[in-house]
């Protein structure tokens, strides 16, 4: 850990001289458990701000105070997104952010890191002898968590949305997004206002904990994401026959339980033969049909969900498992269909900023990696509107949307000082 | 079909003189249609005579109308069962049955081909020029289809439950046996009164459908039942740990689903190692948790059912179920536990009875094999308490418990049939 002088309070500069603005995590740290006291609910572990929910709004609004008492001015927009911005003029900005709304029971960092760090960077650029050259802004993108089924704010500010869908939106308790907005005083219909003009955004840059086992079993302090991973959801069924299980001879069944077990045995082949290292296949919902213990399940319905960066492994991916059912609903005598529920492409994050963030940490002596993001963020839309890139900090345990989700401070600060002289560049050394 | 004696209607006797007595199909027949008509429900195919339910008392006292129409003294013993008995006399009876209670939606042959076939014997027996040396008696068991979890009726008969056990059952939605059986009138605590003396009955022949696809499919008209196979029941867990199945690298996991699709994988190798073409192991019901697609399964439960007519086979089938679980829990790193909780050991027929049925079988030119019953049948508590056999016909499809179990009528005439010489020869030529 070379690099130490990202906190004034752990290693006052020693040449003498004022200390070089930096993070302070002592700000960072109280403002973090501050929003995390909003969205409690007795009885229940963790923080519950689904999109739009009144703890949402009230976290936006304290978002909103902050902004204001850290010298910026704040605004939410159409689409719900709360945006603190500093040192305006005419100039495309550098947006830095993430999201505040959580999963149930979901835990204090997802998001809320990203975008509390951002406001702590602001506070520290205000200390610096030069104002930026370009303005700089701090987003909180409303419905990251997909309550209504995608990464609404962030879609709205990119342009990648449309009235349509928002008025098809609902929660899985049948709540229409167009409710839940009207609700909290919203005009769903005006929510496209929301909309950024092309070439308003400089450089867009996101932390957030990465939400899985790398970094920790690797023992690296941040990894520096080349893009978020393309995913596809599948809903497969495979028909067979239910049948007694005590009478039907193992020879005569169509057991549609045995073609599930068969698809599972070749994952590992899939991804070796079509895949990398980087590649995600998992089975994780089934359902079996009738589901009772004696009888041959007649039908097994599961999920499918592929993730790789690669859109043409994906594509690999995708085909070997079309292969590998069709093989085996042959070999069962089972009927297999699917239904495609989602596909999303793979976003590459920028080269120009995965190469200032790795080039950051290289120089504060960082232990990073370069590493896919397999789950769903905000840059994934940013990506095809700006240059966006994106780091992560360790989870530890890689657990994450639970109440027990944890990042370790003193890793919080490493990852903030990355993101804070990664925005700093960008404000000074590449403005025009 | 070289035997066609068996239907005066369908075939007269051609040697002149008067025709044999045999087993008429079209009175069987309506007995059968008519009983399929109560347990009706409005909207839900298939019939609903569940233990002790009101339609389950209609149907026992339309049987018990029956019998007295048919010539026999007719009773509900203290656990429900109905006995029609004829030719009364101090000797050992010979009796044959099954149930008429059904599983929700369950089909029009099951349980009750048996017990109206009785009493269509019962009927042909009284037109012999010499009555039996021995009482006969016509039983339709209580409760065979394990509404309260047991075989209620024939267990309490055969002196094989307790009164504990009477007063923990309860069916799925909580409704406790001794309250069912209450609200119909009966004392739940005499029921251990139907208990028969040791040596009263002579020999004990039940018919049923086959409710598999093996005589359909070997194109038989008779299974002769060598023994009702025994059956564990295990619900298995194992655990993982449950991740983001996007940040999750594949080689980081410890997958609960994959663990049991390995498992799944050997079930074949376990019933060629261990098994014969007797043996079935299923997995019926699976449930993951927290069963997302976007999640990696922390959980599997899962069930396993094994069957095998030898007791040491399914001993050894269960050790290697055991042995296999406890591989793949060490290689993915999972915990396992199971819960073992049901284990009946395998009720062979006795050889008297068998040795009957085959060579009637043989004399009237059905063709036939011995096979073991992977379903459970009264004659599994029968063959504990006297000498029990039993046989099948086929059913359409392999299809039971469903509103389409069907099986041929000329199919029921034959074992109707075969069932009836049998218990002639028990009757008359086996009297001591």
């Amino acid at each position: 850990m070379a690099y130490s002088s990202s906190s004034m309070s752990v290693q006052p500069n020693q040449q003498g001289g004022p200390a070089p603005a930096a993070i302070e995590l002592d700000r960072l740290r109280h403002d973090i458990l501050e929003l995390a006291e909003i969205g409690k609910i007795e009885g229940k572990p963790g923080v519950h701000r689904l999109g739009f929910s009144d703890a949402d709004m009230e976290s936006r609004r304290w978002l909103m105070a902050k902004i204001e008492a850290a010298g910026g001015t704040a605004r939410m927009d159409e689409a719900g997104n709360v945006i603190g911005r500093w040192f305006d003029s005419d100039e495309a900005c550098v947006m830095t952010g993430s999201h505040i709304d959580s999963v149930p029971s979901g835990g204090i960092f997802d998001g809320t890191l990203g975008v509390l760090t951002g406001l702590e960077c602001a506070r520290v650029l205000q200390t610096l002898p030069e104002p930026p050259k370009r303005p700089f802004e701090v987003v909180a993108f409303a419905d990251e968590e997909g309550r209504f089924g995608g990464m609404f704010g962030v879609q709205a500010l990119t342009g990648t949305t449309t009235l349509e869908w928002i008025h098809q939106a609902h929660d899985v308790g049948k709540v229409y997004l167009a409710d839940a907005m009207a609700a909290q005083g919203f005009n769903p219909d005006e929510a496209l206002n929301a909309t950024r003009k092309a070439g308003s955004v400089h450089a867009f840059c996101e932390l957030h904990i990465e939400q899985g086992p790398v970094l920790e079993q690797k023992g690296l302090q941040i990894g520096v994401v080349e893009g978020i991973s393309g995913v596809f959801k599948w809903m497969v069924r495979l028909v067979g026959k239910a049948n007694h299980a005590g009478t039907a001879p193992m020879d005569m069944r169509s057991d549609a339980f045995m073609g599930l077990a068969d698809f599972a045995h070749e994952i590992p082949r899939i991804i070796a033969e079509e895949g990398t290292d980087k590649s995600r296949l998992t089975v994780g919902k089934v359902e079996l049909k009738p589901g009772n213990p004696h009888t041959v399940p007649g039908e097994a319905e599961f999920s499918i969900v592929g993730r790789d960066i690669d859109l043409d492994v994906m594509k690999a991916i995708g085909l070997a498992c079309r292969k590998a059912l069709s093989a085996i609903a042959r070999r069962h005598n089972l009927h297999f269909d699917f239904e495609e529920l989602s596909w999303l492409d793979p976003a590459p994050c920028h080269p120009d900023i995965i190469a200032l963030f790795k080039s950051h940490a290289e120089r504060m002596g960082l232990s990073h990696q370069v590493m896919p993001s397999g789950a769903g963020h905000d840059t994934q839309f940013m990506a095809e509107f700006t240059r966006a890139g994106m780091i992560f900090v360790p989870s530890v345990g890689g657990i994450s949307h639970a109440p027990d989700e944890w990042t370790h401070w003193r890793d919080i600060e490493q990852g903030a000082s990355l993101l804070y002289e990664t925005l700093k560049s960008l404000l000074y050394n590449e403005a025009k």
